[in-house]
């Protein structure tokens, strides 16, 4: 009986472990929050990724650990590596916490980013906004989510610099600070993929998404972009998590602009535009995650037919337009409601893109949610 | 937050609530032994059906209750249904847990039926041998499972008549005994189905079950019967489910012979012929049973390509050889060894009945199961 720890107890550690169940693995969860939603179904270690003897009751308990939150402290992942075998490596989220480090590395690589530059001051902002132009974007290095730290500077006069000084330049210290160029993408996608401890590779179909206030809203899989596009996100994937010598699951998020791939960010984790591939593909990236950690032969990303993800935030909608539709799915994470909080989603599953839009259609009448279903119609339709 | 009694802790509760889980659905479980296997991932009260303390604080802590197991005494799930809503009712409970008041039924349905006599005592038996003739079985009435407590006469010479007596003779007064005539069947089946409160009623495709000394090896759905067949089973499920104003999954097995149906019983919960539907389908049997006794909209039983269940009984086999089929899944239900017992399955799914036959093949090569699979492999080659 093998006993996997998750850092972390939202929504992703919740679906972890439901996925896990049938492998026949047993879950300890860290959080700092007793109330986490993956407690209801694991039983947990109440207290903070800092907290020294939480985290050594925690690793007396378990086999091996991963995380549902990729900012746990650099200093709480190694402490954990001396003891217990931790996958993603450590290094792998050192990185993946520092979008400076991230993009530096993404650049090294050869794979296209936005322009960038730090900023650790008033004035470096000045510099910057001069050589990157506007738009831009001013972002907190680190511990951004959801779009979280973000200020966009549509201009560069000195009053919009001191705007952006006046909400970011507080963390320049704490956390740093970067500046990137405002793409003016056509499209967003992901890919979602995974590497075993011995190094095989999988990636599910790119994945298209849409975000609304930097908050992912719903995702379309397969992308239905051109096949070049998605070999080309893929390699990038692929040689990313080969120079992080990364293990389990993990997302880069893309920018397509002119047909063009731009890297925008990694996430070392399961990700929210993965969700789909419960319903959708012949494994989830939550046993896949499992499995990779574990050493097991990876399972199939195949799709099983189209699949759209709808994201619930704040509160859950009621469920019944979803239930009501034969290829519906409803995922409440057993959360309370919160302005801004993932409590839940919703995958739509059909044999054809045609069936698919026809019932999104009909859920985005049904909920009254047209704004939400209409661009990934859209995409379905071309 | 709905909270979910289930009476009973075996693999069908562990199923049951991952996949009520993203309904946002809370599990409560009732079990006399503290290991039991769905209390790996959920809350459980233990203590015995019978014990009116344990089912005092179980029904105080749920909304509405259900079973993993039918054998629940009468009386417990009467205590219950007078404090909490119970699904399936009492009522259905206890005509399917005695195979005489079923077989009567099927009977006054127009269910056809093999011979059946009810035998009290020594001399009855004997009559009804005399009756139905040879071969026969003789089996006790309630409290049967995975083809125990069952005897087969294979002539009715008297020594074999006494040798029937001396294995069940001792159970005529506690759980009372049925003689049914020996099918020589062609082929065995079941519909799983579901009835919502409002009496919707949903099927699976028909699916097609090997048993070996009794308890299920095997199943393949879609079944590959001729369609007059499927209609038929269907039609006499919902025959059996509006009689019984049944509420929530069951398992209407049956014999095939010439070319026609005869029902072998009916098991009034989710059952091990509808493993298949977690990945095969597209609403499992576990999550539809949830829907339909909370009123919620059924699921779609639609199919997803074609699927083949196989049982592990007593010991787990290596796993890797399923983990490594493109459409192999996985399901360890936590259990420890023991001679007969249920601990997992492994589910193939596949677009193409060529696809599955195929990866059933590599799959019992691979871990030395060609028995398991070749009947599995022979019905999909027709
Ligand atoms: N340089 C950029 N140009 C254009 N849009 C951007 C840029 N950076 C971010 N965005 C928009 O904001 C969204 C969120 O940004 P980003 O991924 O950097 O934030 P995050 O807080 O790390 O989010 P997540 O939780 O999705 O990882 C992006 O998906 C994109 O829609
Ligand atoms: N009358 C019969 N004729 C031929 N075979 C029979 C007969 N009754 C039972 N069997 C065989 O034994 C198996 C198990 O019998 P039955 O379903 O009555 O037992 P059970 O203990 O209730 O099993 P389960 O756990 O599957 O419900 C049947 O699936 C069938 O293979």
């Amino acid at each position: 009986m093998t006993s996997i720890g998750i850092l972390g107890g939202g929504q992703l550690a919740r679906m972890m472990a439901l996925a896990g169940a049938p492998l026949g693995l047993r879950f300890l969860v860290l959080d700092s929050v007793a109330d986490a939603c993956a407690g209801q179904f694991a039983p947990m270690v109440v207290g903070d990724y800092t907290d020294e003897a939480a985290l050594a009751e925690f690793a007396s308990r378990i086999d091996i650990a991963t995380f549902d939150f990729e900012n746990v402290p650099a200093q709480s992942a190694q402490w954990l590596t001396d003891r217990v075998p931790v996958f993603p490596n450590p290094r792998a989220l050192a990185l993946t916490q520092d979008r400076l480090a991230e993009k530096t590395l993404f650049r090294e690589l050869g794979i296209p980013v936005p322009e960038f530059a730090d900023v650790a001051d008033r004035a470096a902002l000045t510099a910057a906004v001069k050589t990157i132009g506007v738009p831009c974007i001013l972002k907190t290095r680190r511990l951004g989510y959801d779009g979280k730290g973000q200020f966009r500077l549509r201009d560069d006069r000195p009053e919009t610099l001191d705007a952006a000084w006046a909400a970011l330049g507080a963390q320049a210290d704490r956390t740093g600070l970067i500046l990137e160029a405002f793409v003016p993408f056509e499209a967003e996608a992901s890919v979602v993929a995974v590497r075993g401890r011995d190094g095989e590779f999988r990636a599910w179909p790119l994945t298209r998404n849409w975000h609304v206030d930097g908050v992912l809203s719903a995702s379309l899989a397969p992308a239905m972009f051109p096949a070049d596009i998605e070999t080309l996100a893929v390699a990038h994937a692929r040689t990313l998590a080969e120079a992080l010598d990364y293990v389990g699951v993990f997302a880069l998020e893309l920018f397509v602009r002119d047909g063009k791939l731009m890297a925008n960010e990694i996430a070392p984790r399961v990700h929210n535009s993965g969700h789909w591939t419960i319903e959708g593909a012949e494994t989830s990236q939550f046993q896949n995650h499992l499995r990779a950690i574990l050493g097991l032969p990876l399972g199939s990303t195949r799709m099983v037919g189209h699949a759209s993800m709808l994201n619930w935030i704040g509160a859950l909608p009621d469920a019944k337009p979803v239930l009501a539709e034969a290829g519906g799915h409803w995922h409440d994470y057993g959360k309370e409601s919160r302005a801004g909080r993932k409590v839940g989603h919703a995958t739509l599953r059909e044999d054809s893109a045609q069936a698919l839009a026809d019932a999104l259609q009909r859920v985005g009448v049904a909920m009254r949610r047209e704004e939400q279903v209409a661009p990934v119609i859209e995409a379905l339709k071309r």
